[in-house]
C-alpha cells in the first residue's frame, strides 16, 4: 500500500477509469488498483485499427481485478479524419522520435478525449463514482491538444456543472467529479518504471497504431517509436513482440 | 432571409445540429436553415424508449435538406440511470406542469449533453464546421443542469481547448468553435410561434417519452404536459395524436 494510514477495512473510492489496453492505461489501472480504487473500467470499440488492444484491455481489467468493466461501442469512424478510424488516411511511419510532437500528429482522432471524458461521465454518475482517472501524459502533451493539463481542469469543470450530482454537491460547496491524471507530468521512462514497480507485464499491452494479423507492433509507428525509446530511457527490456527485425 | 444584407452568393456556415426529432431541435433546424447554414444533423440512436423519435429526426432532416445527417449508435442503456434508457425506472406520469421543473426529473440521461455536444465536436472538427447548435430552452434549465447557460458557456471554452482547430484558431485570437442555442431564452409557446412562422409542421415531431405502439403520444409524461402546455399558450392547436382521451 502506498498510504499505510489507511485502514484495510476503509471503503474503496469509487472511480471510472479508460482503459485502452496501452501502456499508458494498463499503468495507470496498476495504480488505481494499488490506490486502493473501486475500478469500473471503460473502454471503447471506436472501430479503431488496432483492435487487438480490446483484448490488451480486457486482460489488463482481469489482472487489476477490476469491479466491473464496459467496453462501449462507438462508430467513430462514421466522421472520419484521424488515420487511427479512417483507413483513406494512412499510420505515419516515418517521423523519427526527435520530431514527434513538433506538429500535431495524423492518428490525432477530433475530440477525442472529450468524448471518451464525456462517456466516463456520464458512467461515473450512474454508479455513484466521484473521480474519473485518465492516462494521458506529459509526451503527448506536446502533440495532443486534448491532453494539456489546461483541458483536463476545464473538463472538471464542466463535469461538475453537468451533472446532478455536481449540481448536489455544489450547494455544500464540494466538489462531486475529479478528473485525475497522475501520468500527467511523467516521461514515457518513468511510467515504464512506475508499472515494472508495480508489477504490470508490458508483454501484455498493445501501444501500435498498425499492429499485424498476429498482433506484432510495426516498430515504425509514432506510438512503437515513442514506447521503445521509454524502454530504453527506462533501462529496462522491451518485451513487445515486433514485426520481423524492423527498426 | 432574415438578414436581407446578405448576397444570396454568400457561403453558407458550415454547422453540426444535434437533431432528436422533438419540438425544440426540429424548431431549432428550421431557424438554422432559415439563418443559412449549412447543417450537419447528428442524432443519437442512444437505445430510448422513445425510438420512433429516429423516425421524426429523419422526416425533420429531409424537410429542412440538410448536406448531412449521420444517426450514431451509442448504447447509453449499458450505463443505465435514467428512465429514458433504463426500463426498470418507470417513466414519470404523474408531475402536474405546476410541479415540473422543481427536481431533477428521473428522465435525466447522465451527463447527455456532455456526450452529444463531445461527440457534434468531433464531427464539427472533421467537416470544418464553426458552429454547434443545440436546442436546450429556459423551460428546461430548471431542471437539467446540462441546459443551463454556464454549462453552454463552459462548453465553448473546453471546445476550443480540445482541438486542433481550437489550437490553431488561438495563435490568431480567434475561437474556432461556437455553440451556437438560439431558443435558450424561449418558452415553449415561444418555441412553437417561431417554428410555426418558420413551416415547421409539429404533427411530424414526437415529445413523448412513452408512446404507443403506433406512435401516438401519451399525454401524461413531463414532455407531453411540456407540450400541450406550450400549444394552449401560443394559442395555437396542438396537431400531436394522443392516445384515447388521456389528458
Amino acid at each position: 500500500m502506498t498510504n499505510p494510514s489507511v485502514p484495510a477495512s476503509a471503503e474503496k473510492t469509487k472511480s471510472v477509469l479508460l482503459l485502452s489496453g496501452g501502456l499508458d492505461s494498463t499503468t495507470l489501472c496498476a495504480l488505481a488498483s494499488d490506490r486502493r480504487r473501486e475500478i469500473h473500467a471503460l473502454t471503447f470499440d471506436y472501430h479503431q485499427r488496432h483492435r487487438c488492444e480490446l483484448d490488451a484491455a480486457r486482460r489488463s481489467a482481469a489482472r487489476w481485478n477490476v469491479a466491473e468493466h464496459i467496453v462501449l461501442s462507438l462508430d467513430l469512424s462514421l466522421f472520419g479524419g484521424s488515420s487511427l478510424t479512417d483507413r483513406s488516411i494512412p499510420v505515419d511511419h516515418e517521423t523519427a522520435i526527435e520530431h514527434i510532437g513538433e506538429k500535431i500528429p495524423t492518428s490525432y482522432v477530433p475530440a477525442r478525449n472529450t468524448v471518451f471524458l464525456a462517456l466516463a461521465l456520464a458512467y461515473a454518475e450512474t454508479r455513484g463514482a466521484s473521480e474519473l482517472w485518465i492516462g494521458v501524459n506529459q509526451v503527448d502533451y506536446s502533440g495532443y491538444p486534448d491532453c494539456r493539463v489546461e483541458f483536463i481542469e476545464t473538463f472538471e469543470r464542466l463535469a461538475n456543472l453537468a451533472t446532478r450530482a455536481g449540481v448536489e454537491n455544489a450547494k455544500e460547496g464540494r466538489r462531486a467529479f475529479r478528473v485525475v491524471a497522475p501520468l500527467s507530468k511523467m516521461s514515457k521512462a518513468e511510467i515504464i518504471r512506475l508499472g515494472t514497480r508495480l508489477g504490470v507485464d508490458y508483454a501484455e499491452t498493445v501501444s501500435c497504431y498498425s499492429p499485424d494479423a498476429d498482433g506484432r507492433a510495426c516498430g515504425r509507428c509514432e506510438a512503437c517509436r515513442l514506447r521503445r525509446a521509454g524502454f530504453a530511457e527506462a533501462g529496462l527490456p522491451d518485451p513487445t513482440r515486433y514485426v520481423g527485425n524492423s527498426q
